[in-house]
């Protein structure tokens, strides 16, 4: 009996094999097709973490076209990713229309900053679809570094490292808690922006969470400007004080 | 060979059972005692979602003490609450001195708007402890609703229901994405809060995600101000247009 094509988006979670869920683990080991994003010449980082669960499956790489040349803001940028959107959504519907279930696997959550999201939008409206929620990146990072994140009424923000040095420096100066993801060359605008709105002493530097090379260290001790794309910056909304 | 005592903090996630990771479903198999908070009463709802783990292991719930006549920003509020976990990290002291490995459900992720926290930060300095990361409910409420949160340079507030109409309205109207926590009697503000900062249109009302009891509709087409404790608001930062 076929039940006809299935997408599914499965969250891996932050690196840790370990905190795959167990809806995950099932709609990998029970997927005709496993697909993942990567950089041509890299190894795929969400793959990695379900490495020892992928005997005998299909894979299907999708992997990212060469943009290092044109900058993000620039009009081709956004061509060409989504010419490569399209062309691994039509690669993903054929298997799909073809009766085959598809789990496509996404680093920590798969709808939170994460590349599913182009392949959801464009194949739910045409195929049964589900999404398997992950732990994320962020909660990885505070949970090894035992550090409580927010509490009771405080605001949390959570901001790309993207983002220009002023409107990041006005945005820590306006909540409570604040995650700081796609760190990268982004570190030392960061730090910048922390120390204008007086918040870098108790922020935090986390590389790779929840795998066996993590680092967490207060920013403020990190004295390089090189930070992997597996980092992240947490600044704490509470400081632990009443109840 | 006793390890002496250990405690660990267990995100169990959003509700499905099926969404505990590999490593919460071998903390909890493996401890001496299962702790997690309740009101007098009521159900735990993290015990219940770990329910059929925990043949013959010993139970130790933490029991809110009582506080609807007294208002949260009433000082004898935060008074009942301090001793409430000071006296529950003494209970939970006492088994990790006699060498026992305490695990504490935490709903979705511990550190993340979660009681455990008030547990983790007087205990962790004077006995090992770990803290297992979970998805959380907002996860859980995007997944199921099958929208995405946000991407690329979205910045994401995510807000307590418990402020300020105003400052809600403010918040709204400065950020890509939101998300608002700890709905119940502030859902009327929060959609009038919404609609001053023109972003109710979109705006998602999620109840229970991820359970077998969970709703989704868009907030406008809520007509009732009633909703339970678990239950979020989803303002996605982005309508799946450009990559
Ligand atoms: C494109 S976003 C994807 C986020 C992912 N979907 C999630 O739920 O965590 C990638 C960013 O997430 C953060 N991140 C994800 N996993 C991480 C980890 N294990 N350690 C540190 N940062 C991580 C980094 O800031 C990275 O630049
Ligand atoms: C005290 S906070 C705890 C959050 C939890 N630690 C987490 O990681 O999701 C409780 C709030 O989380 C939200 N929440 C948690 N689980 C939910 C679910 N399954 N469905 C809807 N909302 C949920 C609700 O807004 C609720 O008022």
């Amino acid at each position: 009996m076929s039940e006809g094509g299935r997408l599914i988006g499965v969250g891996v979670g932050p690196g840790d094999p370990e905190l795959l869920t167990l809806k995950a683990v099932r709609a990998i080991e029970r997927a005709d097709i496993v697909a993942y994003f990567a950089k041509a010449g890299n190894q795929s980082n969400a793959r990695a973490i379900v490495a020892d669960r992928l005997k005998g499956v299909a894979e299907l790489p999708l992997l990212y076209p060469v943009t290092t040349e044109i900058h993000r803001h620039d009009p081709r940028y956004r061509d060409a990713l989504a010419a490569f959107y399209e062309q691994a959504a039509a690669t993903i519907a054929a298997h799909l229309e073809a009766g085959r279930t598809v789990a496509v696997l996404s680093e920590g959550d798969p709808l939170f900053y994460g590349s599913y999201m182009h392949i959801h939008t464009r194949l739910s409206p045409r195929f049964p679809a589900e999404v398997i929620p992950g732990v994320t990146g962020m909660s990885g990072a505070w949970s090894g570094a035992g550090v409580p994140i927010a509490q009771g009424d405080d605001v949390t923000a959570i901001l790309p490292g993207t983002l220009d040095e002023a409107e990041l420096a006005r945005r820590f100066a306006d909540c409570d808690a604040a995650i700081v993801m796609k760190l990268g060359r982004n570190l030392a605008k960061v730090r910048r922006a922390l120390a204008t709105a007086g918040r870098l002493e108790r922020a935090l530097y986390v590389e790779r969470a929840t795998t066996a090379v993590a680092t967490t260290l207060p920013l403020s001790a990190k004295t390089d400007d090189s930070a992997p794309y597996f980092s992240i910056v947490l600044v704490p909304g509470w400081d632990g004080g009443s109840a």
